[in-house]
């Protein structure tokens, strides 16, 4: 059943849980901040809390704008990140492929999106909702606070790149997390 | 004894774990986005992970551009925080008082400093360092998780801010965490 109430996303083609894509999800590790740390089984718990959609080329994923609380793990395939330009044409700034992410800030805070997502392949994504991650950390805190972890080293990474672009200060450089936080997240209970 | 090999902070008069503040801490609740969702014995816990510091007038805590992986936590007092302007002289770009937090993000990744902090009042500080951090994290991941939560907030607030700075995107705004995410700050186990 499919339980993420958007409407974006009430427009593509719904696959069920992520629990049938462990292995492919496993697979993505080497290519994936957000779960490079995770054991075959911590791969198998989150993936439960994913929500996996079909894309077709061309078919929007998010909106700039439109208000989400969802983050979107590609799988398979392939995305577009455009943004509006001062002449409010889209610009693309970025293309994610498989084991990457978007949409993470809006996640955390539920605020608007920053740029527009567009599948440019066939794409297969595992969709995280504040609410599947909410779950998560109650069911597995452990599990859950080392997405939490990752999240954060991703947003530090992103802050100090916006940060360095306003104030040239290009030497500041920016770090995955630390190395005792990143024994944490190669802990296992 | 005290844990934190950092050596401005050494320089610092240390008064020991953050155990015997509790209720101090704890009356800080309403005027702190790390903490406000904590029950007492949540604060009771995370204030076992604190190393509490005496900084006098003038005394600096994070210099900008050093490296470092903790956080502080103004309990009484107040921090001023400087960055270099263009012109190398310090510019005034904050003033934290109790219940406020500075150096999150080099908490997170253990990068450079992005601002200088000096104390413009006999001040308490409570140092939270990625390795009090991990350790917490490893107790009790669901009071962890509530701290990463919290810095995530944080985190994706300064970033929407920062963008909107670069990029004029003024009305995109900033949040707190998603309501479903509160509901898990709120949570209890």
């Amino acid at each position: 059943m499919q339980t993420l109430n958007d409407e974006r996303l009430s427009q593509l083609e719904y696959l069920g849980k992520g629990s049938s894509l462990v292995t492919q999800i496993h697979a993505l590790l080497p290519y994936s901040p957000l779960i490079e740390s995770f054991s075959f089984m911590e791969v198998a718990l989150v993936s439960q809390f994913l929500e996996i959609y079909r894309v077709q080329v061309g078919q929007q994923v998010i909106q700039e704008d439109d208000v989400g609380a969802f983050m979107v793990f590609v799988i398979e395939g392939q995305i577009e990140v455009f943004k509006r330009g001062t002449d409010e044409k889209p610009v693309l700034i970025a293309v994610v492929g498989p084991g990457g992410t978007v949409g993470e800030m809006s996640l955390i805070d539920g605020g608007r999106r920053s740029a527009t997502c567009i599948a440019s392949a066939v794409t297969l994504l595992g969709v995280l909702s504040d609410e599947s991650l909410a779950h998560l950390l109650l069911q597995d805190s452990h599990a859950g606070a080392k997405i939490l972890v990752c999240l954060l080293g991703m947003l530090a990474r992103r802050l100090r790149e916006t940060s360095s672009a306003i104030i040239a200060l290009s030497q500041n450089g920016y770090h995955e997390p630390t190395p005792l936080l990143y024994d944490f997240l190669m802990s296992e209970l």
